[in-house]
């Protein structure tokens, strides 16, 4: 749909290394995509000589290049030279980021280091994008004219996203979305599916989509959830998503995209409805998925975080007799401990959830990956699930904060 | 230093609009660096034809080629018939595959769907890699021979990290191993710094190991931290650590590529002590940093997630005027909050945020990123801090955290 192309090249050894996850191509995804615009593609090269073929590739591919990392103080920043060399330009020292860099470090009480300086060399004929949360700058770079062979739009921007995002939204943004003629913007409709499996998904609603010819279906699967991702115009989309709604019906999470946690908020706040928590074994993940969400201060009234038996006791008031008879990851203790959440908060439902994250921990009488999770409500019957998540502690506590989440949004739903 | 190069091909239209992030360069890059390996180049493409253009570009360049996603039952999953397209051979159903997918609908009460049956097609002269926790196997697929092109040897992986690390660490990590004839593996250590800029790293520790032409020296910034990468034998590390340890003093947070939490906890445990934390800005991002860690029940006791005024007072014991003389984003407030739960929890620290996540919630007198975090100890004065993070919301939980992490780190290390 695009008429030009644009491509992103993340350079840096600690990528390939594992050492930090990329997050540029998500976020430029996501940003570009209402002018109509997507990335097509993006590489990642670790710092080095490696950049320079990867350059020279996507110079021959794309109408515009969007380069992160490999701009800062320390010797293995080669990006800004290399691309001064390819294209032939010299690099200038621009005083006015120089002096930027040496207010930067009196400000913050650093001594102005020699190696800094390079930070302020820029190759003739680039324009200087300043970095408001850092030293370096960025650059952005018109294609070269006269030569042989084509060059794209060049921008390199720093690598930290702290960086990258405020300066790429003031500057490079703005600049994609004036080159983009597109006249008719691609709308894109993510409707996000609990309780329903990829084939499932795709047997019942994608097909009939995808026979059409002017909606672009795709699928994704996560945890315990599918993404249904629509791509047409919005006057498509508004067309077939009456017949969306009826066939995904119940399992339908949110037609925004927006996340579970998300869905509960806004359905707790249309409710005038209040959650507390009591978690175990996720360890406050629960609360902090909850209160993720911008305005969740409304409906979220207070968490408890009870790892230690005696904090279950004292904390919820969870009988200790009852933690000795049938064990903390129970069904008795999660009905205790969301009870006892919810008269200590009044809130008007309390979530609790303990079980055995692992890696240690698991026995003979109780699986590692063993969940109970209960949930109060007021005037209502406590209702308790047992599940079993034999994973890592991390997928655990996702899985297990996406469990309950989904069981208290099926009560509000159906009202019992 | 490798003999032989990997490269990762990530297809997925999801990851180039930004509704999921790629996790699984990071996961390779780790798992294989102690075979002496490391990710080459990773390439993410969209669903469909740009598959097949990557695909031949990787062929003449690498040894190995990991190909993920693209093997689901959906019709936007092609990955599979490309490959058996440009390698020239057929697609065979595999009935014992068959079978497995027809059983795992069985075992999970779901209907199975003729598109299933996609899942167990198979190119000539491929190795099925049985899926124990999804639907779609991988496929492992040796060089082509006696063609005037050369192939790399081919794994096709499903997308989801669920489905594809456990299949990777039996079936394709081994083979990496096994191919890996370095006879000298490069041993990798990372050390992580707080309080001291990525430049003044370089110059008090980097420049000097640089020279001595044996160790491969990375950067890495992160918000509040630096990480100093060293790679050469085992033998040179070992050398230079004294050195190292010396020239970054209080600022190393830890020497084996650690978190700030992995480092309090295992600090915590050294000297047999114990913490509980109050949070209100941050609701329960701390309790569920801390907890992450395996093992955190050793020193973690509790935590309170006090988001409504009400909560603070009630949980934790902050007096309601002291709210409102103060605001609950004070020192007084923060005070309070964390010697409450210190007394309560009986434990030998709390610590306690207070602040505005926003975005909504700043106003003329309390600026938006305003934190106030306290940390009590036994038996000595309580400490608070005051910190402005003018960011979004996940990034200011992050920020809060990590701050209040290292308050708590430099106050264990100076036993004040």
């Amino acid at each position: 749909m695009s008429v030009f192309s644009v491509e992103l090249l993340c350079t840096g050894t600690e990528l390939l290394l594992g050492s930090v996850s990329d997050t540029h191509l998500a976020w430029f995804g996501r940003e570009i995509f209402p002018y109509g615009l997507r990335i097509s593609r993006q590489t990642t090269v670790p710092d080095g000589a490696a950049i320079r073929d990867a350059l020279l590739e996507s110079f021959g591919r794309t109408d515009v290049l969007i380069v992160t990392g490999g701009l800062g103080p320390t010797t293995d920043d080669i990006t800004r030279e290399l691309v001064a060399e390819i294209l032939g330009r010299r690099l200038i020292l621009h005083q006015e980021t120089l002096a930027r860099i040496e207010e930067r470090c009196r400000k913050r009480g650093f001594v102005f280091q020699h190696r800094m300086e390079r930070q302020a060399l820029v190759p003739e004929g680039a324009t200087v994008l300043p970095n408001e949360n850092g030293s370096a700058p960025g650059l952005s770079i018109p294609p070269v004219e006269g030569v042989s062979w084509r060059s794209p739009h060049l921008f390199l921007l720093p690598g930290p996203p702290r960086e990258l995002q405020p300066m790429a939204s003031e500057h490079v943004l703005p600049f994609l979305k004036d080159l983009s003629s597109a006249s008719v913007k691609p709308d894109c409709r993510i409707y996000r599916v609990a309780g329903m499996g990829e084939s499932t998904v795709e047997e019942k609603v994608g097909m009939e989509l995808t026979k059409r010819g002017d909606i672009e279906v795709g699928y994704c699967a996560r945890p315990n959830e599918v993404d249904l991702r629509l791509i047409g115009t919005a006057k498509v989309l508004d067309e077939v998503e009456p017949l969306v709604l009826t066939l995904l019906g119940d399992c339908l999470l949110s037609k925004t995209g927006e996340s579970m946690e998300e869905s509960v908020v806004s359905m707790l706040k249309m409710r005038g409805a209040t959650v507390a928590t009591a978690e175990s074994c996720t360890g406050g993940a629960l609360a902090n998925r909850l209160t993720n969400v911008p305005g969740s201060s409304a409906v979220f009234l207070e968490g408890f975080v009870t790892y230690s038996n005696q904090s279950k006791t004292e904390l919820l008031g969870v009988p200790t007799d009852l933690i000795l008879r049938h064990g903390a990851v129970s069904a008795e203790v999660a009905v205790a401990m969301a009870e006892g959440a919810r008269v200590i908060s009044a809130a008007s439902y309390a979530l609790s959830l303990t079980g055995i994250a692992g890696p240690d921990g698991g026995g003979a009488d109780k699986q590692l990956g063993t969940l109970w999770i209960a949930l109060a409500a007021t005037g209502k019957e406590t209702q308790m699930w047992k599940n079993i998540l034999p994973t890592d502690r991390l997928t655990f506590k996702q899985l297990a904060t996406q469990t309950a989440l989904e069981y208290l949004r099926r009560r509000m739903l159906t009202g019992s």
